[in-house]
């Protein structure tokens, strides 16, 4: 078992990794508290999982509630779900939520045990690549609302991720390879060697050898923990973790939650911004090339949809939690492995990039 | 214009007092920020109070939202009102919504603003006596659920409390005594002179006297101030603000939320606990009969409703926030002016007490 701190004061907690961990009991001990466990997972991932996890936790007082499965129901109305189990069985302060599942699953449980009785523990156990490497660390919880994504929730941190890369041995290939996107990211933003790495070790990613995968989601987690531990709630250089996803979430939203994947509209989000940050003189065509490439051999798509207009782009961009005053702030590459995030770019040349197809 | 000042390090902030402060300009522009402002409100209040505090903003882009009045809203559904507009209106992380009216306004838009985008800033405008000298104060929001009162919610600090004790003219004299309850709360948990004032000056409180009403409220404020930076999230000390409120908590639940007002409730609790603690041999019969004076005194109900079984009572208790590992701890009174938080208790004496009609 590897063992990585996200080091944030009192809000510490540690991320665990390795094969086979769902089976090694009492590896939670120490995050679990006195009183009840609550496992919230979803009718895809209990089938494969939930037994090793109410064995995990063998001996304690645990309740389970299994939700549908779909991003489509991170909402409000599925949160309540979580309070109304919560309170039929009993659970008080002293309760610790537990997150079975992806991200969709961890957002909204993490969003629950922010909010129930004003804030509980919460465990995170990520069963794909996306939430391993992107939505369980770092303490961001929320539900979407039809106007927008993530539009509602809150900072919460876990009090540890414990990661089985086990799990990513069953995952459909195509949410296997959205969760690489948010991988390529971290390399795009922060570690010019890794989207080396990346671009060597593809082919024994797509193919889920162990050394690939310890490897590469073990980095992907430091990377992220670097970055918020320097920026919890943030105030500055955390929003580079969005490189993509303003342009991304524009089409997740337009499309209709879970039509496409995170990961893929995030993908086309960073050839978009790899592409405005050509334009601007930031990158050259080549890196801006070498990152298309890199995605499309991760099976990402890397061309938007064509049914979006330029303007409602912008409309969706405009509600997104990094504008401010009405302007849409962006993250862009200056190279393979620095972002920046700027309002200061030309909007003809935004345009441009919206109006491509 | 009065002013003090809740210590909470990076998250302090100042409670204004005063009277006609809501015609005062200005008064809030340093803590606006430079978006927008959404003004949420209720249909009693707005008429009264809403065009004066949007003269107050003149010249911004503010926005409102009038929901309806009553306990009985304060659900996620309405809460979910708040994001639409919020949302409708392209609000972004730089807003501040502002609370006008009384605690379900307050406890909801702190919500709200606690969620929204994941934290936005907000500030409060409490115009009911409940809600200036208790739950603007402290950042403790929530909504209800069907199986329990403040069950969903969060910390998050206002960055101002803006109190102008006009208001209280025009509020309907069950509401003006319930929020009375409170301010006797505070005597008896921490402070015995101020005890001994309000038996002195009762009369003048019910007849609303300027005076009278400035320095109650500023006493009240004053001393939850302290108990709040002593142990912002209720770790400890913090408990003992809910002397009679797991008592008071169960009665409104069983009776339905709005049929008993909160300080209706809690004066009926915090009879009980004065009563558990003479039991115990805490509390002079002398001083438990001190208390249901005062409280009676102020119009407040003394006896519990007759519908309620003890075991009822003991169930609705159980799910109490502050109880641990099922055991209901109880706040209760060692004199007039000293409050102890205990688990330590003869169950039988509880029984009795719960038996008493």
């Amino acid at each position: 078992m590897h063992r990585l701190s996200l080091d944030l004061g009192e809000r510490s907690y540690p991320i665990l990794f390795g094969r086979g961990l769902l089976r090694v009991k009492d590896v939670l001990e120490p995050y679990l508290g006195r009183e009840g466990v609550l496992v919230v997972t979803n009718e895809t991932v209990a089938p494969l999982y939930l037994n090793d996890v109410l064995k995990m936790l063998g001996g304690r007082k645990v309740d389970q509630l299994v939700l549908p499965d779909g991003e489509q129901y991170k909402t409000l109305d599925t949160l309540n779900l979580i309070f109304n189990t919560l309170l039929e069985k009993g659970h008080n302060r002293g309760t610790v939520l537990l997150a079975l599942g992806g991200g969709v699953i961890g957002d909204m449980t993490g969003f629950a045990a922010a909010c129930y009785q004003r804030g509980v523990d919460f465990i995170q156990i990520p069963t794909t690549l996306l939430a391993q490497v992107d939505s369980s660390v770092g303490g961001k919880t929320a539900v979407n609302h039809r106007l927008g994504k993530n539009m509602i929730g809150a900072f919460h941190q876990p009090k540890a991720v414990l990661i089985d890369i086990n799990t990513l041995k069953t995952l459909p290939d195509r949410e296997f390879k959205s969760g690489l996107a948010e991988v390529i990211k971290y390399s795009l933003i922060i570690d010019r060697e890794f989207f080396a790495w990346l671009e060597e070790n593809m082919q024994d990613l797509l193919a889920r050898k162990d050394q690939a995968l310890l490897y590469a989601v073990e980095v992907s987690c430091r990377l992220k923990a670097q970055v918020v531990s320097a920026d919890e709630r943030e105030g500055g250089i955390r929003a580079i973790l969005n490189l993509g996803h303003t342009f991304g979430h524009a089409i997740e939203t337009h499309q209709g939650y879970g039509s496409w994947l995170h990961g893929e509209a995030i993908a086309v989000g960073m050839v978009m911004a790899a592409q405005m940050s050509g334009l601007m003189g930031l990158l050259t065509s080549s890196d801006v090339g070498r990152i298309e490439n890199l995605l499309r051999a991760a099976g990402l798509p890397v061309v938007r949809p064509e049914n979006i207009s330029a303007q409602q782009f912008l409309d969706l961009m405009a509600v997104d939690k990094k504008a401010q005053r009405g302007i849409i702030r962006l993250v862009l590459l200056e190279s393979i492995g620095t972002a920046i995030v700027s309002a200061d770019y030309d909007r003809s040349k935004l345009a441009a990039i919206l109006e491509l197809r």
